[in-house]
């Protein structure tokens, strides 16, 4: 089960046989229903915020995303609403009563996020960001860590080891694509990560189709075929109108999109619930 | 459509909007039934091939796959048991009706291995061997064109485009792994690449996740994603004795195994039949 | 000049014609006389960090370099001294007369390493961390930026974009490898990115070959040819005994192996400075 | 100095200590005075050809290069001028008394082209088709054997191995960049693989630095670190006109450029000749 040299004992199936089963009020992360998080990518707005959260939560969405603060590579694009998009992200928790995730990017900034939102989530870029990942161990609440886009399973999985040595045992471990020579895609979404992530480990693992193929017409086929890869849920992009989307709109789903995304993988699960469970 | 600045007008759906059918006696490739091919990597004599031929036919394989010449690293390597080998191969299809897949490696070679097979494959280290795609171009058998493991999608397209242009319409694209810096897999298996296919081109599309993979535990999980992604079919490799193959033996399914990706990947389809066919 | 759509005014050399230079005491950073960086991976002792320090200084290395808080993939390796091992570098500095740079790896860790060291370090793992870059952007000490080992040559620019549009101008670029399939060596390193990078920026670009290639062996080879591509300098480990370093010995040169190296990359300026001057 | 499980014993330095000299006429490949081969990436006329050919052998080119067969990725691209482009190579021979490097693209075109050439060139995309290597194998003629631009140094020095076994033992190996995520250049030319060929063979190494970069700009600074770190010669493209070259101008040399690297890596071959015959 080792791949490299470096043992990750806590988050390793091998020390834990049965799979980690977080929970959020009645919803179940890990568990044999996959979980669906949805939203836009920024937060841009209150209103606009609860117009979408609401449909969301109308198609069957389980968790409400959105970003306040955005890692951009550039110092001058949008950087988000920052606390003022916490607060509408915890207004649509209020309405909706969907749970919201959101990203965090510095450890200052974990007690701030961990009082509006119920997942933290570190993402891509800060995967490695280590004073981050021991932060937001110390937090209670679940984290969604995303895989760096040129990190190894086994550099994803230490890096879990990171939060859960810090006394924080609920992660999901969010797939989100690679950097390859591929320009087709915007990266190269790895399912191979799925069955992978599950061998060597007991924690959940969504994936995310939207940043991982950079263009909607690809979402729906990758998010079926992450369910049957054995993936718990996925993470996507969803906007009313994505030309107007002001970060990722060629990424995001519409609304109705979103419902046969949905309807689809369920039937996939409903198909193979039973291998995923005995096989892996 | 275009994704740099090279056209491809035959492969592409653009100008042919239609999937292509490829048929093989009562069997169609690229239709709405998955298509399963399978075998040993290599043929390593005659009664092993024919029982294992006569296995996976009882247990749902459709096309019969082996190699007789083997595409390897290191001239010391074992090369492939050559012309015995395709009689060998013709044999097994005599005795079970599969039609019978395998690589062919130089265009002078082209004549003597069509004379026994029935599809030519063109291994993933020869996709942009240009004489070796006139000459299959020329054939009249269909080719199973393998992505390399460092090729774009594009490139693919304009390698099946030199097939194509020589008057061969019968290509089938098949997926199996690219390099990435990841070790825990022997490849990437870029299922992305499937949806991305059928986007650009109307030829039909398979994935190899065993050598996609390298580890007969991701095949199954693979499989399924395969089909889910909306994939018309699978070339794996099974051996009765995986610890004893000559050649990939840590990634062959065993039958039992075999008979469960089978189980597993119809019921897949069954769940997105409808779905594919519409939403690509 | 730009290759994707995100501008970076203040570090595109389009916009600053002339190189920048960076001051450090009587030493310049970016200036026709490269600057060599050298000490042990991990500071891990007084004694021994001032024992190679003498030497180094003696042997001709410009700055010392030491890693007090060290970036490791896994929660249970050797972290470093933490401020203990700031305060063996101050020493160092005090005795050696050698400026010193060392990392610095969260924004509110700053102050404290500013405190002691001349250079800030961000290290491959941290040049998106944007916290990180904003707060060394508002320290008074000049920044090693090393660039990611997955991130375009364009991401680097736009990360040192943070730290120059947070008000500090002394921005050192540093090429450390990057990660790609080859595995005769523990990264790829890029010597392509220094002429790009002049090309694009006027900032100095510096080079890691200890990371950027993993062995020994090929430090001195890849050093040369650093210099010989333009780089402004070069950052190398050295240990005394390699193979009782407590990290990364396998690519420390020891003190004879580093003296060669300095002569060597010498002798290389001085044949080439002047084409570097006029051909970039 | 095995990295994988397949040991190359011919191409081995750990066996063959001394470094293998290729001599043509008076020309010697793989000595202490680095090889320079340059011209048209593809013969584009026999004036024209002539022209440049006497203005390379002038400015102190060594070998004339120049594609007659051009392995291009789509089937409508120009493919050069076949064996009438191997005539005016040979008339440019003739002429200016340089010897001639071509590539040959399928195993029964090898008789043709070497009866015109004096290397034949193994292109990029060529590197693993076997029955290619064995047919120059089996010709008298040196061999010129791109790297694959997604193989290892493994991969290179087996392929290297299939022509040595077959009966050839004057193989040149030509690192011409590799697959990458980086799109400032063209492919990321690996110098690393100087050292590390030199390591592990004792075959000569050369560096196109024209296909590695894919910008004329970047050419000479990367020509000059390719001698740095150890390499035998170069192979670049010169165009008198590169605006108006048929395919690759942007890459292509001025002939005044040309003048100026050879003066510049002659100055850094000196200065560090004696250390890469004794460190290497």
């Amino acid at each position: 089960m080792k791949m490299g040299n470096q043992p990750f004992p806590l988050a390793s199936r091998e020390e834990h046989p049965e799979d980690t089963l977080i929970r959020l009020g009645t919803l179940e992360i890990g568990g044999r229903r996959p979980v669906v998080m949805a939203g836009p990518c920024s937060v841009e707005g209150r209103d606009a915020l609860i117009d979408i959260a609401l449909t969301l939560k109308h198609l069957g969405a389980d968790v409400l995303r959105g970003g306040a603060f955005k890692p951009r590579s550039s110092p001058y694009s949008f950087q988000g609403l920052g606390e003022e998009g916490l607060k509408y992200l915890a207004d649509a928790r209020a309405i909706t009563g969907m749970p919201v995730v959101s990203e965090v990017m510095e450890p200052q900034a974990v007690g701030l996020v961990a009082e509006y939102v119920d997942i933290l989530q570190v993402g891509a870029r800060s995967m490695q960001n280590y004073a981050l990942l021991r932060a937001v161990g110390h937090s209670h609440r679940p984290v969604l860590l995303k895989r760096g886009f040129s990190n190894t399973v086994e550099e994803w999985l230490l890096a879990a080891e990171y939060i859960l040595s810090a006394g924080n045992p609920n992660v999901i471990l969010c797939e989100r694509g690679i950097r390859t020579f591929e320009t087709a895609t915007r990266n190269t979404l790895d399912l191979n990560a799925v069955p992978v992530a599950r061998y060597l480990s007991h924690l959940p693992v969504i994936v995310d189709p939207s940043h991982g193929t950079g263009y909607s017409r690809y979402v729906i086929p990758m998010a079926r075929a992450a369910i049957a890869a054995g993936a718990h849920g996925l993470i996507v992009e969803v906007h009313p109108e994505p030309d107007k989307a002001l970060s990722d709109g060629q990424q995001s789903l519409t609304p109705t999109e979103f419902r046969q995304m949905v309807s689809q993988i369920h039937k996939v699960h409903d198909a193979i619930e039973d291998f995923v469970v005995t096989s892996i």
